[in-house]
């Protein structure tokens, strides 16, 4: 017995079907394994399952659409539209009924599976499927002659609407699921983790399901506040680590702990109460409340992985520096003191050595250089340099003691990157005198109304990328010469250039009334030669380990990657020659990292696999690191020609940036 | 290339196999899956896997064993006599080598996997596999040059040793886990639960893993103490639930809640602090600390099941009777606030419905109705009773509001079961004079010297089964009539017999200066009535649905079945007609569920399989339950002749035991 039925053809997709007349979209779509979302079930109530109807003859589809080919608005719909109007030519799949040949398009916001596009230049979309969705059912009433409990109906009903089975549920949700279901006169919706634990159940319908992804930084922690169905930001908020008072950098944080046995409880303590202090911020900001928070990730370094899991760090402050775990940690938000769902679970990024956290963990998760065969170098500055390089082929990664000094720590003028603070630095190579632009301000300053428009916070120091660029601008100029001493000779051409004890420094702000000079000393430039010598020897150990000459793409990390300009670095030779062009900031790819594992729960497999192909170098024990170390603390000779980078630095044409440095590395890299 | 082996018989397995000599008798016995048990993977020094030499020719196995034939005793095995000396002829199998033809006897003391003997008359041994096990290791130290986690190391550890694989760990594990590698000096001792979970680290060797099964009665809190190594029970205590400040019986706690909103949360607070205390009191006894507990079960009836799991149990005060959840729980123990181990696990076993608790799913497991053929009837009275029926073909289930009078509540002169009650009674038909017996003392009433020795207690009250007999003993003197009454007529011929108010009592111990008599009123007697219609009425309705007229087999559990002279109970009517030697007690067969689901892992999902196939039948929508209830009010009529009953009753000889009531309802059965 035939029964009428139509063709209905779904974009993007292309798949189609023929379906008796009478069937709703969302049937005919989800029958074909079209990608609709929906959180009601298909009761016209949660609007995630909208379509757009196409009219006209499609040729390529052999079909002609009309919208009048589907059932009119229904009651249930005009219900919907009287809270939430639909826009211009949009149906509720679940709602509209197949009358006739249709072309249906499923934009991007109503498909479950859909892709978040990243801010970032040249990075991958992130593939939404995350761990935590949510399901609203109707579940049968209790019957004393069928006295089933009432967890076992709700799991009925999850079986027969969403074919959910083998459920588990978390205590707490059975011990309020009774008033939920009778709240919700038997309509509810649940949160279920991993398709297998039921987390959550709210009366009625609820469509609030947020997630956080969260960089425990040393310094800063930043919060993601992540809509956990669409895989948008909704807010971002940091605060500074509360550890700080207990010491400035890690290392000084784990001397606390030896110096004060349960100083480490003190520490998790300060953290966590951080966190609690950041998910309220981050929640507010969008109206809701902490406790609309089902999961959160996390990524740290090692000290700040093991202090927020109230793991005692003291092993990671001394040979051989091991991990308590280099596994990634799933596990409840109570166990972390996380007052955020009572149920919400935890997702800990993997550790890869004791000196490569977590927070590299989720720089490769952001940046995948696993899946390309250009050799990628990662590079994540902080006390410490993170680094990563690796293709298709291997991965190798390491950790360099740069020191603070790229922080704008331990430089005589050096600041945190702040209002007020120098961050970019040009020097005339005639005069000698500077010119400089500082945080919050646009105009340089030379430029006419720039004491007026920093009057209010003043020039107070040079920041992390002021420092690189000062020294650079000073290399370029002469005044600091190959290996790194002040020029005291051109103290007679310009008063910028000054004694300082047995040595000189270059005053990049004169005192006025109210501070100090703001000077360059020899001291700071050592400092920077050390770190950017540290920095350089560990990228070379990992390019001779590699076996590689050279890097195909240069990702700058973090804070500082964000705002050095890489020309100066490049000058400075803290990186690798490479294509200018090729080299770029990669932001906070640690957060990054967090939020996709956030959002994509496949990816939380994937990063535990990619670690553990990882090859670890322990810069420590590397006898090559030392060698490199010595020989990059000069700064690079302008006159051995870089003929790549010559074609893209902007710089004054006097300049042929390439390093002597480079090419003798080159040369050790054939020799050995 | 032949090498030298010898042959090695394992008793009483009876596997055997040639092994190259030099091999451990350990590693003789695991290659052929003999079941040896050790914790500490051959080192000698956990002692647990004891062998005996069989000297002699073994025409059976064909095989001249000799002890000279093994290894001399080792400086390791001398070093464990040292501190547990070997009984005579035992070897520590890991040290023994086989140097020759051998006949091994492995004691059941040292197989994994032995049976433990329950006391109880006609029960199934147990078979322990327990669900966590420990395991001694070595761990490899951390290496620069390797930088994996502690844990990866312990993992890896297990896998070698053990062939352990895809375990995970608890979060406050890791963070105990450097300390203790360190304080053991690289060797701890690991609990794995369900083979997959790292739940505890200790360093050296840790051998003490204890396991408690727990009964959560209305009334009484019983706890048994396992050790999960050999099974036994190493202590058992018990204390009064102190739900009971909140109300005496369920109903009264389902009121309290319902006229108190959130005391529910005090009477969860309540019972588990009671359980902190029955902790630490059980552990006392041998030395131990609640600490060394790792695992917990609980059986309890739905309203105690919910409390103890901080369910509000409103739903269960009224019909539907709806259960939070009929499944098993299992959960950590700190989520019911439980002061054991950190990581201790609660195994919660499944209530059957609203009336039916878990409780009862442990009945059904210590006794196992589904395994044979014959029809048994299991009844666990209370202030409900829960009445099993079923072989290997059907199980039913049903509740039974049977009142408190079983247990001496509501009853005038009744009491609980302690020194002073009166427990066993017996009348003179011919005189009407009783004479009685008290809980703590061994002489009936009128033998010389039971004044002086009830002096302490003296006489208080009747308990349960005191009361049972009484009425029953009343019954038999003719005091009171087939339909209830008591004959008011006999206060001629027994001052013991006398008027109240408008009806008459029996006066089972007169008064004294410092007590009122005790007297069996008309109202405790139709109390009682009440009772015992509603138990037998739940009896009949599930033999009615199960299509039976007669049970094979009748287990009587908890406190009353254990104390209740079963005769008594068939006088009276309580259960149905059945050869009386196959009427027993199955002691506390809750509690022993408990202790079952405790020590053998495969019990759980034996027991969550069963509770899903037994029929519930709620009496309170059944009319037939009505029709029983008022049949069996009536107490059975003695001149209908019961034949096997007859020849086991040891009555006086002018009682003809059986019941016109037994009768009808054989004869209701088959009109039906």
């Amino acid at each position: 017995m035939a029964v009428a039925d139509a063709l209905v053809v779904f974009t993007p997709s292309g798949r189609r079907g023929r379906f008796p007349l009478g069937s709703s979209l969302l049937q005919a779509g989800r029958s074909l394994g079209v990608d609709i979302d929906s959180v009601c079930g298909g009761r016209g109530i949660c609007g995630r399952c909208q379509v757009l109807v196409a009219e006209g003859e499609f040729a390529k589809h052999g079909v002609v659409s009309d919208a009048g080919n589907l059932s009119p608005v229904s009651a249930v719909e005009e219900a919907y539209c009287a809270t939430q109007p639909l826009a211009e030519g949009r149906r509720l799949s679940c709602c509209a009924l197949v009358q006739g040949d249709v072309v249906i398009d499923v934009p991007s916001s109503s498909q479950v599976h859909k892709q978040v596009v990243r801010k970032e230049a040249e990075a991958h979309d992130i593939h939404l499927d995350p761990l935590i969705r949510l399901y609203f059912v109707e579940v049968q009433e209790p019957d004393m002659h069928d006295p089933s409990g009432d967890l076992r109906r709700l799991e009925d009903a999850l079986e027969f609407e969403w074919s959910l089975t083998d459920l588990s549920c978390d205590i707490l949700v059975v011990q309020q699921l009774q008033i939920a279901l009778r709240t919700g006169a038997w309509k509810v919706t649940v949160a279920v983790h991993a398709g297998k634990q039921i987390m959550a159940v709210w009366p009625g319908l609820h469509e609030k399901a947020f997630g956080l992804a969260v960089d425990v930084g040393s310094t800063t922690i930043a919060a993601h506040l992540c809509d956990l169905s669409s895989g948008n930001v909704l807010a971002s908020a940091g605060v500074m680590n509360p550890q700080i008072r207990f010491g400035e950098d890690l290392m000084s944080r784990v001397s606390y702990v030896m110096m004060n046995p349960g100083g480490e409880v003190e520490m998790t303590a300060a953290v966590r109460e951080a966190l609690n202090t950041l998910a309220v911020e981050v929640t507010q900001r969008v109206g809701a409340q902490p406790t609309d928070i089902l999961e959160a990730t996390f990524v740290g370094n090692p000290i700040m992985h093991h202090l927020l899991l109230g793991i005692n760090p003291v092993e990671l402050g001394g040979a051989p520096f091991a991990l308590a775990t280099d596994r990634s940690i799933t596990l409840w938000a109570s166990e972390i003191d996380f007052a955020v769902h009572r149920n919400a679970r935890i997702y800990v990024l993997p550790c890869i050595a004791g000196h490569v956290g977590a927070d590299t963990a989720g720089v490769i998760l952001a940046e995948r250089p696993d899946l390309d065969s250009p050799v990628t170098l990662l590079v994540d500055v902080g006390t410490n340099a993170e680094i990563v390089l690796g293709n298709n082929q291997r991965m190798l990664a390491c950790s360099s003691p740069t020191g603070p000094a790229f922080e704008g720590a331990q430089i005589s003028c050096g600041q945190r990157a702040a209002p007020g603070a120098i961050e970019r630095v040009r020097i005339d190579p005639a005069t000698l005198e500077p010119r400089y632009k500082v945080i919050g301000c646009d105009l340089w300053s030379d430029d006419p109304g720039f004491a007026a428009a920093v009057a209010n916070t003043g020039v107070t120091g040079v920041c992390g990328s002021g420092i690189i660029e000062a020294l650079a601008e000073m290399y370029l100029a002469g005044i600091i010469r190959h290996e790194g001493t002040i020029d005291g000779n051109l103290s007679a051409r310009s008063p910028r250039v000054q004694p300082d004890g047995r040595t000189f420094c270059y005053e990049l702000a004169p005192a006025t009334a109210e501070k100090p000079a703001l000077r360059i000393l020899q001291n700071d430039v050592r400092a920077i030669q050390l770190g950017k010598a540290a920095l350089y020897a560990g990228v070379r150990l990992l390019m001779e380990r590699m076996g590689v000459e050279k890097v195909d793409r240069i990702r700058l990390a973090g804070a500082f990657g964000s705002h050095i300009d890489v020309k100066y670095a490049m000058v400075l030779g803290m990186i690798p020659d490479c294509i200018l062009g090729n080299v770029s900031s990669a932001g906070n790819a640690a957060g990054t990292g967090a939020r996709i594992a956030l959002l994509d729960k496949g990816s939380r497999k994937v990063i535990e696999d990619l670690v553990r192909r990882v090859e670890k170098i322990e810069t420590a024990v590397e006898p090559r690191f030392q060698e490199f170390f010595v020989e990059a603390m000069a700064i690079p000779n302008l006159n051995d020609p870089f003929e790549r980078l010559q074609d893209v630095v902007k710089l004054p044409e006097r300049v042929a940036v390439a390093t002597e440095q480079n090419a003798r590395s080159r040369r050790g890299a054939r020799r050995a």
